[in-house]
């Protein structure tokens, strides 16, 4: 799906990625989870991206409690600030965000968070931070 | 100004950053650059997320050509498919990115881009893959 290779030289060559997102299968998660960047993206990268749009997603959980084994940084953007509200449940403890804000959530922890505010042109992004293995199973 | 820390003993909390974004100073932009996620936020991650929503970008560069130490991913995205369109420049060549699109530009190309088309909540995000070294020097 990459437009472009490495270089004969060796030398890396800008990669560009459109057919997305993409959609894959994630334990926990009710539907499959989209993803803007996975392993098999821009040669291989130590991350991978999940999430989306939420502004439609106002009072439905996306996945019950699940885990990763890598760490999970969410990030929560809005058109203005505290345009979007979600609540994590990490661990136990629950934690309200307000847009904009980003969470950690450590490899092993168990988590899931529900929408609770999204103004039109919400996002809340998953990014994993893999180190290059790829978490998803689909 | 992270509002929870490492535990006791020694396993990873969930950590909280919501005082976002901060603006830092990287070589080549104009202004001072929104960041969601820098080097000193949720215990030291190894990436920083700078970027935001680019409806009022349109037509207007944000930095000159510039390089960074680390690889960076472009992450465009907007509530319809195609809402937004940025014009890359990497190392002389030029990508129409077309959202929903991720791009890597390696680390050492000279890169720049200038917003085509954003509808209201499109987003341009850049993710800096530092492994933990600061790029910013603001």
């Amino acid at each position: 799906m990459t437009t472009e290779a490495t270089s004969q030289t060796g030398r890396q060559r800008p990669l560009v990625e459109q057919n997305l997102p993409v959609f894959q299968t994630i334990p926990g998660h009710y539907d499959q989870t989209p993803f803007f960047l996975t392993q098999d993206m821009l040669g291989g990268q130590p991350i991978e991206i999940a999430g989306g749009e939420i502004s439609d997603k106002v009072g439905k959980p996306v996945a019950a409690p699940h885990t990763h084994e890598v760490p999970e940084i969410y990030v929560l953007m809005s058109p203005e600030a505290g345009g979007a509200v979600i609540e994590v449940m990490a661990d136990g403890e629950t934690h309200e965000l307000v847009s904009p804000a980003v969470m950690l959530i450590p490899a092993g922890t168990v988590h899931c968070f529900v929408t609770k505010k999204a103004e039109p042109g919400s996002y809340c992004l998953g990014v994993l931070l893999t180190g290059g293995t790829s978490v998803t199973a689909g």
